[in-house]
């Protein structure tokens, strides 16, 4: 019976969005409606090493997930004592090793300001790339390390590699991580790029939770569509990344904040970004979110804009 | 266990079809084949709302189904003592309230010939349009009573709204069905585009069925792609429509006969559709179909076009 | 409870592959990923016909699988005693009946070099194809038979019939089959192309096994494109084709190597294959595949490629 292996699960948000965008140009207030679904597959070989895939299909690009030799949604893994191997698109050992300054969810992702790091600059962003990531990591007690590679695909392509590792611990009624992790691309007959990352994240008992986030790029250039929405910022070099969240839960509820600053060669590209979600159960959950984002630009005018989203969300 | 929460279900079919297109272009005799699946999620909060979610593949264009803020193939509902709301790809209040003028199926959708009204002409039609209808429904006795609205997505988008009501009952061994929908979109600066329908139908016990439909539009102008597949009608204003269906059910047996009728500033666009069905049992059933439609077409040469399926259907 | 009758099963494969393409051009050392979702369907009707769809969600081009009267990799079956009806994506009478000279996975496919034949040239080929096939087929005893077609869908199109008859038996402790197929298409105005094919296969209990294929082709034609990966054979006429294939398992392992050659009027297109597999349980492989394909190409320069591939499948 094939389902054994298979399984199935989703998501799913309806609400309302709206905002103003860069240049002032005012975002209708309209519906949001998204639906998502997981494939999540699964094995154990006969000497014991587990095994498995999914794949996202929201995250697919005209139906290109399955296609070969792409990584669009797709993870697959092997996993056993000596560690994991994980390859498709999975998170470079930066990515992996970083907590996201972020918490919470809103519809719309509205918290996801320009100032937001996702802390995966240096993922598939690369001549030759085709987001396929390898990444092996192992954990023992609370220390885990991990090592990442994406390779070119002609001659022209640049090689990527990556190095994390992170520590988990608890003290009295405060559960605390850190991770810290380097990335370098191969940037053809330019410099290299690297991004060298550390986070620090910590919740308590009480329902108080906060992460921090740096991150130090050498060589770093904004792609030419430009960062965090702001079309203005193609071509500018990013010196460092600093972002900083902080969450309060609350019988049902969750309100939670966060800041984070690029900084660059034409200024800075910073933002904020607030969230309330509240927990119907079962899988559902009422989620208000806002983001508002600036950028310096250099010596033109500064740009900004902000957005705000809310609904249900639901996951099944 | 996440497969609680996501269902499957699906269809396929495969059989023949033909016919004659449009300036009597033959349309070969050629194989039919088909399939579909849609995902089906569902949940409950703890405060005893149902919510979930659905997708049909098949509806979607080139994978966008899943793509943020595009209702294609996905409806998202929550549900409870105070009525539902849904949004997504789901019927207008016109739509929702009344009952289409046909009764079985054909492979080939035979019998939805030109002057066949799904009675969905209002809903994602206009400047804006993204295929997201957001619909409150309410039922008390036998009676149930549906807003809907369709909102810009830019300064220069038009919005739809309507309403409708329904009313079920049963006099003795009949079943019957009235439903009443108004739909209007404000068209920018031009004039209010609307539609107001009524529709009646009955099932007796002896498996005889009827359905009667009429719409009356103000203002509604046919795609400049055409309507019922009549390039020759784009842009021609339509008065009103007519539609009229019968099915008798007897054994294994379904066969239904419908007619329909827009009266547009070009003359009438009607047509007339015949299905046969035989329910083979366990989800298949064998499905005649054929469709004739003929267009005035005004001062010039009438048009018609004409087309049969034969095959197995298969829901799963 | 839907789920009882669309069952889903998925693959995945990661590892890496290179090698070097026609004109010495390297093809860098790279990741390979790959993931594949599959739905089944089934049921019965009352009268004990079985009745089913599949549709292989790889095999489609940007999400057309679901798309109405193209075959992108689905198929749809009505089953009974008198034998099996099959439309689709399905395979040709010749393709159905002949076994493939091939033995052995590998993650790129890397033993399904130029000389090898999936014996489907005559499949989805011509004018007004649409990936559709109808196939009837009957098996009594070890005997089976086919009868094949695909139709056109405009004027200007052909048809594609095929037939096709299969044999298999057991001699001590050897099982063995014989595939015999036909496949004819009318090409327009030009002179008909057809195949006739022959194919036999063995398999011991302690492990060898061997398939022998040979086709005979008259005025096929090689599609503009080009065969097996080399360009330049474009529009050249295939005389014949012939291939064999041994493997041995043993334990956990299956070595195989494949041989196959075309005959063409620009001379020979012909390729070796070459796998090794290691059955790790539970539906996870080892495969490591290597295959080379040269080309006579005419009067001019010879062509050859090459390729590897190693890593892990999964079935799930």
């Amino acid at each position: 019976f094939a389902m054994a292996d298979v399984d199935l699960s989703g998501s799913a948000e309806m609400g309302i969005f709206g905002g103003e965008g860069v240049g002032g140009v005012d975002i209708e207030d309209q519906f949001h409606t998204d639906i998502d679904v997981t494939f999540s597959m699964s094995g154990e070989t006969d000497g014991g090493l587990t095994f498995g895939a999914s794949i996202d299909i929201d995250e697919s690009t005209n139906g290109t997930a399955f296609a070969n030799r792409t990584g669009g949604g797709e993870t697959i893994f092997v996993s056993g004592a000596y560690g994991t191997l994980t390859m498709g698109e999975t998170d470079g050992a930066l990515d992996w090793a970083m907590d996201e300054a972020i918490i919470g969810s809103a519809l719309n992702d509205d918290h996801e300001h320009a100032g937001y790091n996702g802390n995966s600059l240096l993922d598939n962003r690369f001549t030759g790339g085709d987001d396929q990531v390898a990444r092996y990591d192992y954990s023992f007690g609370g220390f885990a390390v991990g090592v990442s590679a994406e390779v070119q695909n002609g001659a022209a392509g640049d090689d990527t590699f990556g190095i994390g590792a992170t520590y988990d611990g608890e003290f009295g009624a405060i559960s605390y991580g850190f991770g810290l992790g380097y990335q370098q691309n191969d940037n053809g007959a330019a410099a290299d790029v690297s991004a060298t990352g550390f986070s620090a994240s910590m919740s308590m008992d009480n329902g108080l939770s906060a992460v921090f986030n740096y991150t130090d790029y050498d060589n770093y250039m904004a792609p030419a569509t430009g960062l965090g929405g702001f079309a203005a910022s193609g071509g500018v070099m990013v010196d460092d990344h600093i972002g900083v969240a902080v969450g309060y839960e609350f019988g049902q509820f969750l309100v939670a904040a966060n800041y984070g600053k690029f900084d660059t060669a034409a200024g800075d590209m910073d933002g904020y970004g607030l969230v309330a979600n509240y927990d119907l159960g079962g899988g559902a959950s009422l989620q208000a979110g806002y983001g508002k984002s600036d950028f310096d630009n250099g010596a033109a005018a500064d740009q900004d804009r902000d957005s705000y989203s809310f609904g249900i969300a639901m996951s099944f």
